[in-house]
Order: structure tokens, then C-alpha cells, then sequence
């Protein structure tokens, strides 16, 4: 018998696209399940977090289902702590055990390798994708619907995403 | 085309036990989709919380996945807010859009029922079955595994949930 | 030209009965203006605080309007902290600047007095009243009116206070 | 016999301006009461929110008074959350039932249209004042008093708002 | 050359007894240097932690003073945190490095253990010695000066403890 | 008998440098004892704060035992509130009771001033020596051994201090 092998995957997720659907499907060639983390859960409602974390496990779990992948993955909400020191216990407790981490972000890599968990390069994560990149395509109007899977383009409209950003965009640029 | 029906569940699940499984199951025949909330995810290593929101979604998540019910759920941990006004709008924020909560608390039903969401009853939640008595027969020894879903007995043993909670035991005496 | 006098009481007015209501009026003979701390702003349905802040605001300034009284008050939220050392800052820091306190508390004498603020005895404060027998004559269906001012008494009924402390109750004794 | 209509405005009064003194006459026209939100109620000593929740207050009371107009206004210091969309609840917990709300924001006209409750343009509000240019006016020694109410003006003179200013610019631009 | 063997011993020291002092000084046999952690270092002015962080700084640091060896240990506040999960990482944030920890808490052990850092028997420790039964006796006017070590009791005499203690205990049966 | 005089320092000592060094060996001469306050203590693992407090007393306490300073000192690590109106009461409640306050900040100085604690000016602290520009030293192999007392280089070396800066910047720019 042998034992389930468990990655971890960390992201904002504002929104979900299809540079980290593309790296996510790529860890679950190597792992049998994957922990999705879904980082800043409190945030929303801002520019660089428009989305709140109930509207980002939809969009992962939407993009999952397409795949027939999610009934391998956990999506866990972790809050960010102002104690970065204290960041890596807070996902141990949050998350179901895994194995390595999957992370190009060197500090993870630091607070990780610390405590002796291995943590891999992620390939294709960031790929010529960013997030801030399909924010800013979504506000202006301009196509950003190629940028992320079919199912969350889908869901994105139906809860009215480039309202809510004009909406965020207009405040802030006031203040 | 029918739209998804999506129900929502909260719970402690210190431990996940056949009282919890069979109202859950219960629920999915009415419902697509259900969101359980693993309430006060933050607590963790205390006689009334003795396992991270991490161990207790890998509870509800193995017992699930045996009745291939796991990917018509969402398992979510919410933390405890201090401003009980606010704890609904905190499940709002953290879950999957619901359509209908099910609990048996007077006070979930006064919270959700003041903004418009229907709460239903959940049918054999607690039956004969209260968690903290499952807790007390770990700790002195007694039989206890026939009040948990077969995985979750395998699981808590594979954690060694007896160990940590005597240590809980001793110190909270001494306190 | 004559300076303002201006007095601080503070309570949690859970509900604001009539001890509260003399003994206010009672200090509005002595000083110009008097600043109402409602205290643990942030507990709301509970049984020890089942009002919200927003309720107890208007309990308290309607039944000072109905003495005229309400023009020479301030009525100010202010949270718990964890730190009782820093809660006299946080009073002073949220509130207008009074010149003496009013409480038959000795720990808010040992704090305020330990930075030089006077602190003088409420006289008719808690006389006979006490605001938790209120909250149960409430639950349990006996008479409770005539202990708060008219005002209040109208006001709880238009929110159904007993509703709501029926529903907390119930969920209360069930953990 | 007449329900009483309630408002909403919210501010940060850092200072209390004759913009927001324009807007609140405004809007009184309209609604019988005016529930008034001191927000960032914590914040103090910046740059940004140089004046205590006490001292704005104070600057919002005095200015009232002077048309007669407290009696008709709560003034309700709110804290901010980190949690963008549990700040709504925070505000429906804090303040006495309001029917409308006067703002400009967009956000807020998002968060509080997401739940029934009608947001209304705030007319004069901002006009051409800005509260920032005041703080600039006060620590560089311009002319600022014309653009406060009489009574703000002598309040601000009284706690030396000037020093103060000078104090945390020092201090800021230093890090 | 040899390297330092640091050792770490945890209190919350209401107030610091001759208990804690022999094992103190039993440690410091065996360790060159000793990290003596205050905990709950918030808490202060309520019956169970009626001292300030600042205060238990104090009455340690006189202590060891008087044995000539405060200058091989480091007395650090460190509060709680309402995440047991959590707490060691904050120790091990908070502290000096050490390399064995001394405490005869199994949810130290257990806590401590899964991460690899040895704990050992404090042997003397609590002996026949209970912090909160001196904080009755002086609070009951009955001896208590030698159960803590000449130092603190002439410190709590001079910080007026028994006085403090009377104010606290008047207001809490009160609630 | 003569009373000790005891002065407070703060300062985040990111890394503690010679100019800190220095003031406090000034400050030595004129007070029997000196609190230093390691502010910010929460904060680890970013460009403004690499090191955690434990690091940072290990750097303090390291190059005043070479001076043999250390038993006159307490090195106390106090966190950022964020309510500035509140830091003071935090500090106060944190620290042995001190009677002069030594710091060039005028904020500082507005806040102690404010309560009647005298502020007097820390000669020689920042010198030409500015803790960031040691930081970026660091970070990019250039010299910075000199800035710091030499125990503190060697610590900083036996920690791996470049290794975390660079993971920390890689992190930083990709934001």
C-alpha cells in the first residue's frame, strides 16, 4: 500500500488564471493531492483584492471541476499574519499534511526549507501571466477573458467583477 | 438549464463524528452542492478544541470522499469573530454563495433569518451523539471509535489523539 | 466666562435601566456636560450583552430626550481591550475631555486615579437594580418594564428583545 | 403619528470642515436624525488622522451645537476593519437604525446597495475643500482657519494643533 | 572553544516566588545561559494576572540580582496568543536562541517535542508553592512575604500590591 | 540611600549599530540603569525588518556584555499598537518603571511629554549612521562589517543574514 503524496500551492488568486491553472495541473502529475491556499483570505473590496475568499474558492473549484481535478485538491482560505515569523505555523494548522511545497517565491523557499519541508520550483505559474495585469484589463475594458480559465470568465461576470472594480477604483483614487 | 442549489452546514467537528455524517448525508439528498463551515478554526490544543482546522478537514474530507459525496462539498474553516453581529457576514465573506442554511441553532437561525437566507432544520445532527463525550471516552481509555466514520477513527489513531489529549488534560487541571 | 465642567460614567447598559437613569440625572446637577461610555461595544448576542452598540445608543438617548437632557450628553462607544493597563488611554483617547469620573468601581478608581483624574461615587447608581435579574425577568416571561425608563421599555419591545434572548439562550445552554 | 427618517454620513473630520459642516446642513434638511460615522476612529498622531476620536468629536459637537442641531445628530466613532466586507456590519452594529445613506463613495454605494439599503448623493461635501490641504495649511503656517467652522477654529488653536502637526511631520519624514 | 548551552523556562511569575526562584537557580547548574519567558504579558489588573509585564520584569530581575546572576539570563514578555498551534513559533520568534526547554507542562512538552527541541523535568518548580495562594494571602492581610524571595516582597510593598488587589477583587465579585 | 535613575531607549535596531551603541553608552553615564525598548517586535522576515526580536536582543545583549554593560540594562521587546494614542500606556505597562526618556523623535516627545515624563535629546544615535543603508550594504556584498559592533558582525554572519535579505528583496520586487 502505498501513501498518499501531498503538495501545497499558494496564491492570491485575484483572480484564479490560467498561468496558475496551468501550474497546478503540472503538481498533480507528481503529487497524488494537492493543498490549494488560498493567501490574504481577509482581504477584498481592494484594488489589489478586489475579490473576497468565498468568490475565489468558486473560481478555483469551478476550474478544477472542468478538469475532474478537484476532488484531489483542498482549497483552504489562510489569513496573512503581520508576524511573517509566525506564517508558516498558521498553515501547518490550517491545512491538511502535505509533503513539499510548490513555490518559486524565495522567502517561502527560506521560511519552508527552516523547518526542513522541501519545496520545489512551480513551472509555468507566472509564465507571461499576472494577476494585477487582468485587474487592470478588467477595469479599462479592454479582453482579459482569454487570460483566465472558461469557467471563471463565466463567473466573473455573473457577479458583475468590472462594476465592482470601477467601483473600488473610483474610491481609491480619491483618497 | 437548472441552477446549482447549494446548502450550508457549520460545525466544530472536535471531532467529526456519525451524528455530523449522517446529517450531512442527509442534506446532500436535497441540496447540489453543500458548504460546511469548520467553526472556530482557529482554536486548537484545548480540551473543547483539541484539533487544528488542518486534522479536522482531513476528517471530514476522508469520510466523505468513502461515500464519493467529497466533490459535491465545499469544507471551509471560518475563525470565531468576537462581534457575534458580524459572524454572519464573515460566513458570507469566506463561503461559496448558499441558498439555504440547515441548523438546529436558535441563534444561526435569528442571525441568518435577520437578513433574508432560510434556515432549516438539519435533521439527526445530534441524535445521541455530542462530541465531548467522544472526547472524554479517548481520554479515559473507553470505546469510542463506533462513534466516528470508520476513516476518522483510522485517521485520529494515525494522530495519536489519545497522547495529546492527556497532555491537554494535565495541564488544564493544574491550571 | 465659565469653563464647561464635564463628567465621564461609564456602563454597558444591558439594558439601560432606571439605576443607570437616576443616577446620570443625578450628575447632571453637578457638572455641565457628561460623557456616557457605553462599554464592550463590540459584544452583542450574547446573554451578558445582547444589544448591539447601535441599540444601546438609542436606548440611552432616547430616554434623554424625554428629560431634555440629551443636548449636555455624549454617548460614545468604546471597545474592551485585553490590556486593562491601556483601557483608561483608550477612554481618553475616544472621548471628549472630561474633567471627573463618576463610578462606585474601585478598579476604575485605582486606574483613572492613578493618573490624576478625580473619581467621586455614583450615588443611585445600581441602588436596587441590576441589569442581569432585567435580562431574565426578560427570557422568563415575568415583569420587567417599570425597571427601565418608558422610553426603553417601548424601544425593547419594537426590536422583540425577548425573542432574541430566547434564541441565545437556548443555543447557550446546548454548549 | 409619524416614523422618525434617519441618515447616514460618514467622515473622517481630520478636521471637521465646512465642506462636511455644508453637506451635514444639507442633508438634515431631508431626515429628521443623522447618524454621523467619526471613521478610522483608532487612528491618531499620522500624518493622515493627526486628531484623537475624542478631539474630532468634540470638533463635530461644537459646530453643531452652534446651529442647534445636535440634539438631531449621533455622533459614532466606527473603527476601520481589515476585512472590507464585514465593515457594513460593523456599521449597521455600531449605529442607531438609519434608512438612507449620503456618500459619494462608490464603494460604499456598492457595500451598502449589496444589501437594500439606499445610497443617496452627498451634495456639497467635498466642494473644493479637502481635509488634507487643511493639515498642509496648519503645519505650514497659512491661512486655514477660513476653512473650518468658527468653533472647529478655536477648538484646534486650543489642544495646539499646529505643534502637534509639526511633531508627527518631524517625525515621518524621517523614516 | 565551547559553545553556549542556553536553556528556557516559562512563567507567568503573579508574583515571582521562591518556587520559581530554586528552579531558576536549579537550571542555571545545569545551563550557562537561561531565557525566562513572562507570559501572558498583557494581561494585568484582573484577579489571575494582577501584575503588569513591567512589574514582573522587575521583581524577576531584582531577584537574580541579589544571586549575581541576572546577567546570564534574559527575561522577555511574551503574550498569548489565542492559536496554541502558534505559540512555540512566537517563542521561538520572541527569544533568544536555547536549546533545551524546562517545564513539567505536558502541552509545553508535547508542543515543543514535535518540533525536536528537548524538554526537561524543572525539578523544584512549583514545590509546595502556588502563586494564586499568595495572592490571597496578601489580599487577606495573612503572611506572605516568605514565600517570595526579600527583593520582591520589599518591591510589592513598595507598588502598593495589596492595595491594587483589594480594588481588583471588589470589582470582579461584583460582575 | 540614593534611588536609581533609571532612562528608556527605543529603537527597532534593524540591526543595532554603532550610532545606537554609542547614544547608549552615553545615556550609561548619566542614568543608573536603561530600558531599551526593541519596538516593532513583532515584525520579521521584510526589507524594514529582517530579524525578529529574539535576534535582535541576541545583538544587544552580545555587544553590551563586551562592554559590560549588560546587568544594567533590560532589553524589552514591545510591539506596535495601532493606536499611537495607546503606544505610550503600552510602554509604560511593558517597561520597569524609568524616570527620563532619551530620544530625538519629536513625536516621542509630544506623547511622554503629554504625561509629564521628560524627554531629553540622544546625542550621538544616529550619527551618520542609518540602519537601512547598512541593510542594503548587505544585501549587495558590500562593506558593512564596520557599522556594527564587532559581536554584532559575527552574529549577523553565524545567522545568515545576507542569505535572508536576498530572499526577502527577491520577494519584495516581484510584488
Amino acid at each position: 500500500m502505498t501513501k498518499t503524496k501531498r503538495g501545497l500551492f499558494v496564491g492570491r488568486f485575484q483572480p484564479y488564471h490560467i498561468g496558475h491553472h496551468a501550474a497546478i495541473k503540472r503538481i498533480l502529475e507528481e503529487v497524488d493531492e494537492l493543498v490549494i491556499v488560498i493567501g490574504s483570505s481577509k482581504e477584498s473590496y481592494t484594488l489589489k483584492d478586489p475579490f473576497t475568499s468565498g468568490e475565489r474558492v468558486e473560481m478555483v473549484v469551478c476550474a478544477l471541476k472542468k478538469e475532474g481535478l478537484n476532488d484531489r485538491c483542498y482549497t483552504i482560505p489562510v489569513e496573512d499574519i503581520n508576524e511573517n515569523a509566525l506564517w508558516v505555523s498558521r498553515v501547518l494548522s490550517y491545512c491538511p499534511k502535505f509533503d513539499v511545497v510548490y513555490s518559486n517565491n524565495p522567502l517561502i523557499k527560506e521560511l519552508f526549507g527552516g523547518i526542513g519541508i522541501p519545496v520545489k520550483k512551480s513551472v509555468s505559474k507566472n509564465g507571461k501571466i499576472e494577476a494585477y495585469k487582468i485587474r487592470e484589463a478588467i477595469m479599462k475594458g479592454k479582453v482579459w477573458e482569454k487570460h483566465v480559465p472558461k469557467a471563471v470568465a463565466s463567473y466573473l461576470k455573473s457577479i458583475r467583477a468590472a462594476k465592482r472594480l470601477h467601483a473600488i477604483v473610483a474610491e481609491e483614487k480619491k483618497q
